[in-house]
């Protein structure tokens, strides 16, 4: 079912040279830079239990779309965290799921799930009530063959390196289990210290408590705080990371003095801390990271823009990710500029940049990554990882930027089995912008194959030292 | 001189779908869910009087093309409010208006009157400086005819439903009419509460007066006001009504307390309120509207982002709507945030939203209603109500939202007879979009004609519950 | 290498229509009425210097994308304000910007150095980095012959009219050695006075002080203040001006009393003036620019939206217009209401607004465009000068504003022998845009070839007088 030349304009002179430029770059091995898999998976690399769990529940791409149409979500067996019924049949689960499918048509999800089905699972039907229990047998039934394992699937996946993303404290002992199994997998950790850089987070003292345990620093200071940051920092290295992610709700950054830290960091050990302070500590801590890359190395990633609570009463019942997050206008060019001012001229920074807000990609990232030389485009994010949103990424961003000044792809999943798919969407789209730029006579044929090996594999590996 | 393939994409390919598609949709009967024609003209059925009064004086968007060329307002027969002179023959406006018709190349307007000229009049060659009389004359002997009284037009243009825009202490009393008539046509009411919420407007002790006078309300408090409004809709529901629309600066929404919201209902009385006043009374009563549309099965409308009186000159000699009204940045994501998270879950409120600031389509309005049940996007509002702003809609919202939760066309016009073209240049804009996504193989073919037909009349008639 | 069709939609038929378009009209005289062309150049006509110097050192286009990807400034023989050794060596630049070229593909500069290379230089090779030296000479050959100097290329590329951008206190000296060469070239200045209008800027004292000189002014007060500027706008005119140019962090404008106006400037004066009174006096100051003009007819351009020093340690060591600057999210309805309210319908202004904010196209600038005579959109600007930017503005503006509110192109260039390649491009993308029209038929063919003749030529001569 899956048409050949699928996603390519359909203007045949530039639709022949999208699929000849797909051809010969679309299946170089997958470079998957940031993402969330989790390492566990991969250690243990027992069986994926059944396909509503696999599919159906995690994603909340999926979830928030049923949901929007009056689905509840204790019907898709969300799990309460008061633990309160929910439904656990994954036959039902899967029932009400394939019911809904036609509310994905012309949506990523719909792009991915095509894919998923028929080119994971040689699924050879379209998913609708009818089809629904046939298809799920059939996913079941692969399920339980060993090729159908997740160490299996990243074989076959052709995944060259997986990064995972994990939190400041995490021991990485999934990650050194890989390491020691012999298995030949590359899997790389990434530091994501949000919750030990969030000052007014419930858990923020618990975290500080783990990152002393950690690292044996007795976190009474801010002093003490920093050396123990760093040295997570040396340790996640040491176990292969190559970068950081940051979460902020805005690109906000200012350095804070010596005085006003310390004093800051007090209130905030002794829990009184405002929401001034911990806007404050976070936009002095993106400095603080920045300045600790230049140093280590390590490429740092900012995540900026997402109102991560919006539907108060989902979060209380079901918890994060459950599809609540709505983005926020987000402005670059002046919150980003202390930083920028202090290390945006040294080379030893790469800082990738991505955001909710596409009308910042004409009028700030363009502008700010084809001047500073640390500066990097992260690749579309989240809503906008998609066949029309990635398009839209190309055509406003390079002609100020250039492509050189882009991260490449990023899946960003923590749906495993759904990685290949979004590679392929976003090399199809890759590939079919090139042929248009080739079709009016911008870039020549030759440069266009070298552009889209760069995209597709050279420029994400590059960006996160990946080499 | 229209052409069957109009505004369809020039790949021979793509525009065969389009053409199927729209050639098996584009004739479904009207839906109108929201718009701004006059009931009294379908209550009295009397002829339009000249082409210049029908076509010229009334449409804001002829009207603002002209004066921005400057062509005075007075020389198309804008009445002032003071009385003073304009231009009173309607073959001199009707000749000013053809002298300038090249303006309208490439807007919407441009393509509406197209259609409205062949399409309604039967005229045959384009309208220029030369055939302006001859036009004139031939819309005048059409005018004159029965076939082209409002009811016969309302027949001939397939119209199912046709709902109209009224105040809250309207009397409703040409829907009665009609209604009385024994005619056929279904016109139903809209309850726009605007004038009884703006507490700073000049008029709104006298809505107030008119509100009393129609529910018997003795409204000296806040709470009698609540029930004077909650009257009303029950009034307007027992008319026909279906709907509520609201208009608003911002979509700024937040609940007061009861004892706050007495005192500034008090101040307001009083003539006494502020302008932080005004803003916090219309965020509270937007959400005090979603409580009652819970109650009552009101889909409630929201027409946020307009500054009305842009232009104080014109405004205070030719008064509101013609076309001194500029948009501003919106903000939905914060702004909505309260109402949302007390009556978002509730799957009995429908809140369909509209912008004229297309920033917010990908960032914040598909987000928001991908995940929320009560929400549903309002088709492209008044600037974007075009070719062009469609388009860009359905590539910017789909992917997040899908079409499911968009709510089909709205023509929102106060031009009768211009209502077939623009439901034509909707249709042709919605096959065009589906053909791509054939062409390009994210939808089938038969997944098309499903998803085309509930663009062009099964979303309108759900969203707006007129099944 | 440059290929005819070159930029045009590779859809047959519409490429064909564009073609011919652009066959018909794309080598109309070109009429350049906003740029940035030292008049000296043209003063002296003498010969170039060499390619690097020609075309690399002072394009900030060119040296922001070397720089973004690591090159440093200094290898590129710009210029350092403490006089520290940079490259010295031409042909070490020119490699070293071949080396790089790659970085260009898919950028506006890349086009428009392909057609500067082709079309001006008969270069028949790309630029790479084995092909440098070689370009290198045939151009530095070139240059030293007469048909490539300043006047003879401004003859050869057809320019009929040419206005250079020229501070206030600007002796017009080369303007009047131009004039009285008895040389046949149109070279008009345009009133720029920011300088004289910044009073926290360092030199803004001695900016008053040769405003002083030239008028013979005392400027201790505000109304001194005025009768300068007022003289100096009459003597620019005298020497040929039409138009003023404003550049400002935003578009806010407001109208101070005599009394506020008289004491900021009192302070500005004493060095005292604070940030909060220079924005308060550039809001106050474009008020009167805008009362200028409706008395002497010189049209007015604003150019806001631009962080012109962002990155500060640039700006320090190498001086403005590095490619530091990076745009902000810039507001239009609100800030030009006061402006607009009080000489907007008068048809004496003509104000050409520009934007680095796609976002404010659609949402404002068109739908204010669109409604106030005074108003004309000029053509997208700095990162919008480019093949997708130029589209985008045509698709996003003309429906709501049509063409006519918009004023033909600006090249807005410092690099002269880049003219004609970027009106070419402009010529492409409106030929193309019109084909398109056709195409849909929404204009028809004779339409659009008047369209197109307004597009090239007859909207810039009459936005700037210079008829």
């Amino acid at each position: 079912m899956l048409a050949p030349d699928r996603y390519f304009t359909p203007i045949p002179t530039v639709r022949a040279t999208a699929q000849a430029l797909y051809d010969e770059f679309g299946s170089l091995p997958l470079v998957c830079p940031h993402g969330h898999v989790d390492p566990k998976l991969l250690a243990l690399d027992e069986p994926f239990s059944n396909p509503a769990a696999l599919i159906v529940i995690p994603d909340h791409y999926i979830v928030r779309m049923l949901y929007s149409q009056g689905v509840p979500m204790e019907s898709l067996g969300i799990p309460r965290l008061d633990g309160g019924a929910v439904e656990t049949d994954p036959r039902a689960i899967w029932q009400r799921f394939a019911d809904h499918f036609y509310l994905f048509r012309g949506t990523p999800s719909g792009a991915w799930l095509a894919h998923e089905f028929e080119g994971v699972f040689g699924i050879d039907e379209p998913l609708t009530s009818a089809t629904a229990m046939r298809i799920y047998d059939r996913i079941e039934a692969s399920l339980r063959r060993p090729e159908f394992r997740p160490r299996a699937l990243f074989e076959r996946f052709k995944i060259e390196v997986l990064c995972t993303t994990d939190a400041a404290t995490d021991t990485l002992e999934f990650h050194r289990q890989i390491r020691e199994s012999g298995w030949s997998g590359v899997v790389r950790p990434t530091f994501r210290p949000d919750l030990a850089i969030n000052i007014r987070h419930p858990q923020f003292a618990a975290e500080l408590g783990r990152l002393s345990a950690a690292t044996g620093e007795d976190i009474t200071s801010y002093a003490a705080y920093i050396r123990a940051l760093e040295s997570r920092r040396a340790f996640f290295k040491s176990m292969g990371a190559t970068a950081t992610d940051h979460a902020a709700e805005t690109p906000f950054t200012a350095e804070l003095s010596a005085a006003d830290v310390n004093a800051l960091f007090g209130r905030a050990l002794a829990g009184k801390a405002t929401e001034a302070d911990a806007r404050a500590f976070t936009g002095h801590m993106l400095m603080e990271m920045a300045r600790m890359s230049t140093e280590d190395g390590l490429v740092m990633q900012l995540h900026p823009g997402s109102d991560r609570t919006h539907n108060a009463a989902i979060f209380e019942k079901f918890g994060p990710d459950r599809g609540c997050d709505i983005p926020i206008q987000t402005e670059y060019t002046r919150n980003l500029k202390p930083l920028l001012n202090k290390y945006g001229n040294d080379t030893r920074l790469t800082l990738v940049l991505f955001t909710l807000d596409e009308t910042t990609y004409s009028r700030e990232l363009a502008p700010l990554a084809g001047h500073y030389p640390c500066l990097r485009l992260g690749p579309p994010w989240w809503f906008h990882d998609s066949l029309e949103g990635m398009t839209r990424f190309r055509y406003q961003v390079t002609e100020t930027a250039g492509i050189y000044n882009t991260a490449g792809f990023n899946d960003d999943t923590r749906a495993f089995p759904s990685i290949p798919a979004r590679h392929d969407v976003s090399r199809r789209v890759d590939a079919n912008f090139l042929a248009d730029l080739v079709a009016r006579h911008i870039v020549s044929l030759d440069d266009a194959r070298q552009m889209m090996r760069a995209l597709t594999y050279e420029l994400a590996k590059k960006t996160y030292k990946l080499d």
